[in-house]
């Protein structure tokens, strides 16, 4: 596996530890999801191109906005799909349940925002 | 070269034609910013591997917010050099060409700030 | 009334007009956000004052993300609260209504992020 | 003064102490500014009338993502006049000065994506 890769990994492996076991609200739209990730990880090796091809910086920077958007639109769809499904779920639930999950998810919203 | 490569090598040739030829501010620190995007693409595979592994959503958005983070930066990065290079450059030469690339760098960070 | 405030003023009119009447989940906390609130409105009079006192443009940029960041928190308490409350009650009510609900949590969240 | 203001006010004096004296770039704008500032205030004001009259909170939150993006354009439009001026005076000086004023610009621009 290459390097770069390696911290992604390490969070997928953590995350099984101690997050619900899926399938969860995503796992429905599995291959739209996929499909935009395949469109990033593209972009990722535009840039570089870009950047090997001396292309000038401000086309670069556009470039970037454009994939910030993307990862931005994947973070919502995901999002939506939690809201309806886990988020969903733990209202029926009640009680202390449901304030830690909206608490967690609160908590994604605001670590998106801030970057 | 896959279909999700596309759009960003439109963007490269239509910039080879309208601007400014190479090298640029940015060309001396060629190495360190691949290096940064490749680590970007590998956190795009890995959020891949997230999705089809089933991994629970809020884990995914935290590594979204990693990336969307990466990118940020290396944006960051090439706007110092193209502020400390480029519009230097056209400090030095004053008058309208000034003013141009003074705007051109507003819009690129105006597009950052609302994505 | 002040020009300045006719907007937000138009906005409570129309929102008066086809939105769910109140009191909703934020209002058991309305003293906390109304006291959030004139603590940003001190914000946009401090700044008025820096640049009326020729403050520099590097201060006076630091207030303005001050400000953001004030503004993004009272966002974020008032999503909290509505998604537990009005998000939750249409989880209860299920079908339609709820989608509805989560589709509009979600435009404003995206609003929040383009900005 | 009110207690709401405090924080922009020590930010004021500290400024005063240890950056450079105005008039600044920004100077020539200041109606301009002063205007956009006071629209912002009558948005934290009609924000305080929209919690009180219990408005439903997504429309409450359109308003939120409409004042920080009157925000956003004020420290566009003042970040744009610094780069013309204090950058630009530091770029013609050359050497470490320069340096520290993009590095400073940067700072600032950094803070305002991270909000």
């Amino acid at each position: 596996m290459s390097t770069e890769a390696t911290e992604a990994t390490e969070a997928t492996e953590t995350a099984a530890a101690v997050a619900p076991q899926g399938p969860h609200g995503y796992s429905s739209h599995k291959a739209d999801h996929l499909k935009r990730l395949r469109r990033i990880e593209g972009q990722a090796r535009g840039l570089q191109r870009m950047v090997e091809e001396d292309v000038y910086c401000i086309d670069i920077l556009t470039q970037v906005s454009a994939s910030t958007k993307a990862l931005q639109s994947f973070a919502l769809a995901l999002l939506e799909e939690h809201i309806k499904h886990c988020v969903a779920a733990a209202v029926e639930e009640g009680g202390p349940t449901m304030d830690e999950k909206v608490a967690e998810a609160m908590a994604a919203i605001s670590r998106l925002l801030r970057t």
